[in-house]
């Protein structure tokens, strides 16, 4: 699930993502024209890898010119699904849920943060940043009146596994999972792991494995 | 940088740590032998890529028995630099940095957090969660006494870049980075960029287009 949730694999689409930020930050130092190797340059990608990952998804790129940065822009976004609006509910508003609904850089993208779910009762019924605070038994209600598509999981472990199931029966599609709950679920559903331990991990690794190589198949 | 830090793959070493995850799991269900299927189906991966992985850092199975737990946990443990422990400092005490101080899966694993740096001065001097916290001023003199080799970084991204440059010259070679800044830096240092909007793009990308195959090269 983590690692692979359909035919295209997921390095390439976090690849395309990284592409996408690297135009906009070229499109706001006024930079029209791109090559796949300036691509590259910025994220420590090689051109070649850069120009096949385009390639899969059409014929972007103008010959000695690279690629047009409004033009490849708009393409990235409608690749990755970004002609919509999707419409998030954050699941426990602790800390982590608080870092992630005041976080800027959402809404440029069209993620919009439409509710939140938390069983607290002091939180229940006010709003934090704009946002109203919903008790987890109204997230089917409210999923469906507000067309929400994705739901991030900020709970405690303790209850992940629950406000998961809760997601699941309220037909929300994409989960993005920051708890160390693993769970299997059907095709139709899309879940992503963020695992902060194994982040820290594979520090650890490179740190004191600089130049291992692979010695197996 | 994000998606290959070295000549081992970065996908092959999240992979180990997802693995490390799934066998801690298992042992606590008092399994004490797997094979390389049960990994494979806990986390969705085939069973030929959970042998090849494993393959690359020796040969731990046995056949018809699968792997020995408690001793494949001490190994992968050992591969990834757990074996030592990680000191480890928090860059900006905002609400991502205190939900980072109270994720509880750290300690498990060997990585302790021992500074928090932030310029409020109301913070300064205080503890949160029992962890000190400095002005970032002090991190060179602080990171030498406390031996921290990894700093994570959750401050504002209007000032990011000079936090991080501060963490390198403090020589922390580590660095998990949550701000949407991007840095290029020299092979000596690892760095991990969390890209949260990346991460709701790609549910985003999956949900729109689950049965995309690339037709490129």
């Amino acid at each position: 699930m983590a690692e692979y949730l359909g035919p295209t694999p997921i390095a390439t689409v976090t690849r395309l993502s990284i592409y996408l930020r690297t135009l906009e930050e070229a499109q706001s130092e006024n930079i029209e024209y791109i090559s796949s190797m300036k691509i590259g340059q910025r994220n420590g990608f090689t051109s070649a890898q850069v120009r096949k990952d385009l390639s899969c998804f059409g014929n972007f790129g103008q010959k000695g010119k690279g690629y047009y940065i409004p033009s490849l822009i708009k393409q990235l976004r409608s690749i990755l699904g970004l002609s919509q609006k999707w419409n998030i509910a954050i699941m426990g508003l602790g800390h982590l849920g608080q870092a992630f609904v005041g976080y800027k850089g959402f809404q440029k993208s069209g993620f919009n943060i439409v509710a939140i779910f938390d069983t607290d009762e002091n939180k229940i019924g006010t709003k934090y940043n704009g946002i109203p605070v919903h008790h987890p038994d109204d997230l089917k209600r409210i999923a469906k009146n507000k067309d929400i598509q994705i739901a991030v999981i900020t709970v405690p472990s303790s209850v992940a596994k629950a406000s998961i199931q809760r997601v699941i029966d309220a037909k929300i599609k994409g989960i993005l999972n920051f708890t160390d709950v693993r769970i299997s679920l059907d095709n139709e559903f899309v879940m992503k792991n963020v695992n902060l331990v194994g982040e820290l991990e594979t520090i650890a690794f490179y740190i004191t494995r600089p130049d291992w190589q692979c010695r197996g198949i």
